[in-house]
């Protein structure tokens, strides 16, 4: 299947042309303490009067998972996945979380929905140490139907300059570590619930169902990277959302190097596996649009593989870093085989 | 009327009830680094290896005027209301703002439409100084309708701590002064939009149009109360958004001190005098949903009112702190007629 996004009703060529537009507005200004982000995943701010450290902000969203959650009124998981969304966004900088606060619209507030919610939200942030310092739940009717809502946040977190991971770094002969997504996280959940109705969701899938399978809560990867980092020499990080390993990745690469991805080292969640199977997703849809089985990869040189799998339960070697010749791919995932 | 906000969808109460349970969430466990926020206008973070200062973040929402808006495809606008709204919010802790994230969603991503909202957020930021660190668009179908939209964002800023407003120092004789409203600013639109209709945004009224008076942009006050601090010592301000003077103002006044404000030494916007006529509004509702013409408040000593009012065009005296007697209110707004 082509095009498997626009089929779902979401528009990846619009995206595109919104980023190019906000793109010309930074261009034409920027705050002279804002840093230059490290390859778009979050963005920097010079800390003012210390030169050694920066803050660091992002915002996102639930996403359409949330409509899952709505349709089957599981209101307790969404704050896990909005927080630790967030949480490996900036933990690609090297950050450390701070503080999170929530944005939460409903069509008609129901309190003990919002509290469940919101519950969510707080328990996440207490895991990963990150204070929840405030939010807004905004009663919208006219804008939300009565039993929608939408959940996004924002987390803020501090970095030092001098251990913030750098491409430049990276050399071919360099090992991926990837640690493993449970499930689809919070993205390609459009094109999920293209391909699986609704009234499947009770129906049972894998020793669960359908419904549990698409809810499983997007995890924090901090302790396992912290864990990491504090064992091996971690040159680059990235958190594999919208766009996957092959849009991901290559922002933690220099423009001499190719990451390589062996498939046959990680195992696929089984309902990525369905979504790819009804959906017919040819090999690069699957890989730009689904995480396909890694949540998040780690770059380190290849002596201290052994010292970094041994730091994080579940990480396994995913694929190496090459020499890229003229035109070749930034990532490539073998085997390419389409379906 | 009474329970204009039940009858426009929004259930106040159920909003009240949403809000304890966040507290007894906060009351069960908050971060060692969160300070107790004053007012609960905003969060404050003890900001790391620094015992001077502190970062404060808040979030907001534009709420139902994207609705208008939406209705006027006036895109440029509600990214002033959304920035300069945060940007108060903070202002009554005495902090600078230092950046900004934004989060829009859509049903249908219309890069134009987009880059218009945000292009608004992006210059109103750079009006106020702060840098818009980052953002997130979601395309989100089956939640938002195809012409909807929501936005909402969250700002961060540095306190010195020494210069804190407080509440404690504010003392019977007081003067307070009041920077004018300009609209409704981000409050009362769901209110607003039950009383004029779509159909009559088009339609003429003082000189301009219901729509685009209803569309005014919600002011940023930071200019003028940095001038009115630098000549005046201002003891604690409020920004007069969702509860009016009647329950914002409380959070900047000691147990035993009234804040009486004398309506005559202000304008109500015509805006707002036409939503109280149209609604019926009594009393506490109009001063409880809406601004009424004062969007700011500093309490300020007497002696210094001179030089304060001298400071920020606009700026008038609306009222003065009188001792509070066992029973009385801790707002009071003269005259209290009643429709």
């Amino acid at each position: 299947m082509k095009d498997a996004y626009a089929l779902a009703g979401v528009d990846i060529d619009a995206g595109n042309r919104a980023v190019q537009r906000y793109r010309e507005l930074t261009d034409a200004w920027t705050h002279p303490d804002q840093l230059g982000s490290l390859g778009g995943f979050s963005g920097l701010f010079r800390l003012p009067g210390d030169s050694r450290r920066a803050l660091v902000g992002s915002t996102d969203g639930v996403g359409t998972k949330i409509l899952i959650a709505a349709a089957l009124r599981r209101y307790d998981t969404v704050g896990a996945d909005l927080v630790n969304h967030c949480v490996n966004d900036i933990l690609v900088t090297g950050a450390d979380p701070l503080f999170f606060l929530d944005y939460l619209a409903v069509g008609k507030l129901d309190p003990e929905v919002a509290a469940a919610i919101v519950a969510g939200v707080h328990a996440a942030c207490r895991v990963n140490g990150c204070a929840l310092l405030g939010g807004e739940t905004a009663e919208m009717p006219g804008v939300y139907r009565a039993d929608h809502f939408d959940l996004a946040g924002t987390i803020v977190g501090l970095v030092e300059l001098d251990a913030m991971p750098d491409p430049n770094r990276v050399q071919p002969g360099d090992a991926i570590v990837g640690l493993p997504a449970v499930g689809l996280h919070t993205n390609g959940y459009t094109l999920a619930r293209a391909l699986i109705g609704e009234a499947e969701y009770g129906a049972s899938f894998e020793r669960t169902t359908y419904g549990e399978a698409l809810l499983a809560p997007h995890p924090s990867y901090l302790e396992p990277v912290r864990a990491i980092r504090r064992v091996a020499d971690v040159k680059t990080m990235a958190h594999i959302t919208g766009g996957g390993l092959l849009e991901n990745v290559p922002r933690t690469l220099p423009e001499h190097a190719t990451a390589v991805f062996e498939q046959t080292r990680w195992d696929v969640p089984a309902i990525m596996t369905e979504i790819v199977r009804r959906g017919n997703l040819e090999h690069d849809e699957r890989y730009r649009t689904l995480n396909m089985g890694v949540g998040y990869t780690l770059i380190v040189p290849i002596a201290e593989v052994d010292a970094a799998l041994g730091a994080a339960p579940g990480a396994r070697v995913v694929g190496f870093v090459q020499p890229r010749r003229d035109g070749d791919p930034r990532v490539i995932v073998r085997p390419a085989r389409t379906a």
